[in-house]
């Protein structure tokens, strides 16, 4: 909480998340903030700016002053805000929002994100994501999957797992992607079928990457004490952080775990006031099946080390007796990572479990939860707390 | 003022500005920085969080995620956001840094800007400028002096004045960059220059138009109290204003003024409290000759179509007898125009002039100065209001 108001959500949407061919950037995002407006029952003249989250129109399309191009969607001449740091674009606009409204009280705004990508070759799009990377990583020719793979080897010979070890949390993710109707992947898959997927940098395989998707995602966030009394569903942002690194691994201090997490995570348990077991539903930043375990221990909810065995004894699968249930979305394995889109699917999953909109992967007993979104390999980390 | 606590600018430093065939763009960050942080005398570790200003590099060099890029020169953890709005890049960031500052009275953030843009051939800067433009504008084959020819015509036509009372705007900002040692372009023009200059998108000819430059500028902003006392020398950040409207032409409700202006301006007049006759400095948008005097009319200080008459009087030039003077920096037409330095570099001028640390150019008996960043053709403005 900060300071003697709340900051809260009033409504989260999301499209659909796939590979959405007759679709453009921005009529996903059109389609996300005019649901998103009558869903809740809140009036554009209501909302006093927009945060818009997006990293690869620039590149991909040519396609760069998207405050613009949504002002003219919506005919209005509010503040919008364009963000972006690769992967957490969406965590950062989350960030951003907070900000404005602990600056000021009484204000409501949407926070967007989008993403188009599969309008482009692979090798476009690969090469452009590349772009969140160093300059010699980029020169050495590494691709994101490449830079995981590295992470995921010192992982895995560092506390002795297998891919199986990280491999579990693909057939996790996947099993949740399944009860989501806005997954781009609604399928369930078997851990053999994940360590058996072709290989894209060993120890990863196919199974163990989240997938190029188009999508766009919104939420409404208000420090509007009488909007927030007024709410049918509601749930508060306890607090939001966000932490750099270096964006060379040659310049990091350790490889087995994210520094900008830790950071990240330990000044957003701190603002919000509660412990790492409060916490009951987390979305984390699933890029590839390693991540999902560095970050389960970079944010103190494994011991460092415990994640290969943790996660393969699914223990924050629904369903299963974890205190913490993780990626009921999907994650970004199966749900899909439309990349601007992303840290606000987060937030607005977290926002559906706590409000009990979750349908059928609702977890139960849930007050507090918790969003975590990283660009790059971990440049940039963005952790939310939500409450109820 | 906000609330209870000032905003102030510590210190400003930029770089050159002009065609630096021999250092990146984070060689020009990291020159502000270091410049900007040793010549105010604040220690890196008094920084809680850095806005970052670019708009191009993600189109031009493949490169983004410049919070970890800067995070990596730094060898720090603490938040690090971009901002694109594309020539209102820099203007953003100030403005976002303003809120996070009226969020977190006590702290000390860095807002730098940086563009490279003459590594690339111009067919390649100009494609990419156009990113900032709508989807039918770049399909019709404009380009931003072909824009804003559309403005200069209408404007002519509609107030009865030639090609002189616009081009006049470009031999005053030329004789305030011949005292400005970082300007692109230290020399003077005659108007009988301007006028007979090469025709790029008729009626502005070559001498109307902004160049592609190289450069970087940064400012530090506190609301620490008691830094703010200790500074030597320090100014206020009144308001920041931020306002939008459509990208395209068609779309817009009059085409012989820019509204995200008028709105901006309006906002950040009310927000600090003081009238259009306070300001005796002022850094507006210049892309183009015809930008400034829409700016001056839009912002309050001409009316509605005097711009012309009074822009050929000189009555904005050092001086002379007005009672504002306008881009004594050179503006972009003769400072340069790095896309993503710009509007912190107005801003900086406006500190520098604040401050009496303004040499050559230095307005004397100035209280109140003022800011006004636009970006694409009127798609986002940014109106800051400075005082000491």
């Amino acid at each position: 909480m900060y300071g003697n108001y709340m900051i809260s959500i009033l409504g989260y949407y999301s499209t659909q998340f796939g590979e959405l061919w007759e679709r453009s950037l921005f009529d996903l995002v059109k389609e996300s903030i005019d649901s998103l407006l009558k869903e809740s029952k809140i009036e554009k003249k209501e909302i006093d700016a927009i945060f818009f989250s997006n990293m690869m129109s620039g590149i991909l399309e040519n396609n760069l002053h998207g405050s613009s191009k949504i002002a003219q969607l919506l005919n209005t001449h509010i503040p919008i805000f364009r963000s972006e740091a690769a992967c957490a674009s969406g965590g950062m606009a989350v960030y951003l929002a907070v900000q404005y409204l602990k600056a000021n009280p009484g204000k409501t705004v949407i926070v967007v994100g989008a993403e188009k990508m599969t309008d482009f070759s692979p090798e476009e799009a690969v090469e452009g994501l590349m772009a969140a990377a160093s300059g010699e990583e980029q020169e050495a020719g590494l691709t994101f999957p490449g830079l995981y793979a590295l992470l995921a080897q010192i992982y895995l010979n560092s506390y002795h797992y297998k891919h199986e070890n990280i491999g579990a949390i693909s057939v996790k993710n996947h099993f949740h992607g399944f009860l989501n109707e806005k997954a781009h992947f609604k399928r369930k898959v078997t851990l053999k079928q994940v360590l058996s997927s072709p290989k894209i940098a060993s120890p990863l395989g196919v199974l163990d990457c989240s997938p190029i998707s188009d999508g766009a995602s919104a939420i409404i966030i208000t420090s509007n004490t009488k909007k927030i009394k007024q709410a049918k569903r509601t749930c508060s942002i306890l607090s939001s952080e966000i932490a750099s690194d270096s964006i060379s691994f040659m310049e990091r201090e350790r490889l087995d775990s994210l520094t900008s997490t830790v950071v990240a995570g330990n000044k957003a348990f701190k603002e919000a006031g509660i412990k790492r077991s409060d916490i009951r539903v987390a979305e984390l930043h699933d890029c590839f099946s390693i991540a999902e375990i560095l970050g389960m221990e970079d944010l103190g909810f494994w011991k460092k080390g415990e994640g290969g065995k943790r996660a393969l004894a699914y223990e924050t699968m629904l369903g299963n007796s974890g205190s913490i249930i993780v990626n009921t979305s999907g994650g970004l394995k199966a749900a899909g990572h439309p990349i601007g889109a992303t840290g606000i699917k987060q937030v607005g999953e977290i926002f559906l479990q706590l409000t009990h909109q979750a349908d059928k992967r609702q977890v139960h007993d849930v007050y507090y939860g918790l969003a975590h979104n990283v660009g790059g390999s971990g440049g940039t980390a963005v952790v939310t707390i939500l409450g109820i």
